[in-house]
């Protein structure tokens, strides 16, 4: 990701909309009075989502909205398509199912306008499956709430706009550590990144910095002396020794290059 | 914990009681044909909990069980549980609430007859509430399936069979990494050990070994380079930097002076 590109402003699901908004207020102060494309495509049905999102950026002073729906892939290269994202301050995926992002917008048009987007500077934000779409490679399905097993994940190539790192959301609330960690088994080189509901990383350059009030935790795989992930019983429970484990909340910051995070600046409090 | 000390066998609640009773049969192998008392104590209403492991022993020839059961403290006192636990091979704390454990037996003759028995070389055995028990200081209440915020745990002393850790249990089931993240934050000296639903640690001097079906965690907060856990705020959600997480399953086991786990022997699979 070249340092000229956009941000990228990730959720884990349910951002707040009619209170603080604090996650969208940091979309609204980057697209100001700039066209966002609102893309519904994960979903089956989209009604509503449009909606929603204008009432909640309207009251944040963000009114030039335009809806991105894709019933099927034929018509991603309608002329229409190239109009609607002319110009376009930014992007930003609601949720729904990461894997119809993939497979009706992946290698058309709008992915390439997408891209095209991002690297002039443009905003590209996403939420749940939205969010999930960013990593190159995504976890489309896995156990939630139980340990991980094996055999038991199913991935599928996202929109990589986030190299060597795999995003999964509403992350705490799903229990979702067990999946993560197994994906990181299957290749350490990808860094794992979980994240709560109502939380985002906003990425710029090689670096993030976590927004909203849960937590995203890291899990860096690359000093891991043992992981059974290769055995052939796919309902074997994963086993993982030596797991680099972070738990970042909001104000702390992360070099995706070094591994490492940075705590926010010390506030003034005392104990009691 | 002196080496002559017996066994334990902590489980994470739900263990298997009617199929392959992996975990059951471990006990049933150190108790014999010795006496096993059923210790119902942490459950407010105990009916059925002694006829269910009755009838899970009977069919794994441990035949020779008696209840414990302690309505009020003021009981403990009473002749006939010096009679009761007279001889015992194994103690069995099943299910229910760990502060009704503490408070009901804590301190009184009950604990200390616990204590011979196990000082003795005989088994003491807990499940969820009896698994909780087993440590120093016990997780009592907090966030289940959200990240941990710095003012939401709440821990009592247990019975310290097993010193400088703390027990969680239902774990994966119930999304409790950000509890036992909290509790080591607190101070990373206590190890934090997450046992999944019908999977246990058998512990036998300082090391253990896992058995069963799902997974054990295990938090090591030496290396922790930053945490906000002493912030004034309490509803501020847990930051926790260098955190070290070991994922064991089945086989493999623990060297608890060394913080260090062990993999089992290979076995011969390939792959495909």
């Amino acid at each position: 990701m070249a340092e000229a590109s956009g941000p990228l402003i990730i959720i884990g699901g349910h951002e707040d909309k009619e209170n603080d908004r604090l996650i969208l207020k940091e979309i609204a102060e980057r697209v100001g009075d700039g066209k966002l494309v609102i893309a519904t495509v994960a979903s089956h049905e989209p009604e509503g989502y449009f909606d929603t999102y204008k009432a909640a950026f309207a009251a944040l002073g963000v009114t030039n909205l335009v809806e991105l729906y894709v019933h099927e892939r034929g018509e991603t290269r309608d002329d229409r398509f190239a109009e609607l994202m002319r110009e376009a301050a930014g992007v930003f995926f609601t949720g729904g199912d990461q894997l119809r992002i993939s497979s009706q917008i992946g290698d058309t048009p709008i992915e390439r306008m997408v891209r095209e987007i991002h690297n002039r500077g443009g905003l590209i934000a996403g939420t749940s499956a939205g969010a999930s779409v960013m990593s190159e490679t995504m976890l489309v399905k896995g156990t939630s709430s139980e340990s991980h097993r094996v055999g038991d994940l199913h991935m599928a190539p996202g929109l990589g706009l986030v190299p060597d790192v795999i995003i999964d959301q509403h992350f705490a609330e799903r229990g979702r550590i067990g999946r993560l960690l197994g994906a990181v088994a299957q290749n350490p080189r990808v860094l794992g990144i979980g994240i709560d509901e109502d939380t985002a990383i906003i990425v710029e350059g090689s670096r993030f910095r976590v927004v909203g009030a849960g937590a995203v935790y890291i899990v860096d795989g690359s000093g891991v002396t043992h992981s059974n992930i290769a055995e052939a019983r796919p309902e074997r429970t994963l086993s993982m020794h030596d797991v680099r484990l972070h738990v970042l909340s909001g104000g702390d910051s992360f070099d995706l290059d070094k591994r490492c995070p940075r705590e926010p600046a010390p506030a003034k409090e005392k104990a009691d």
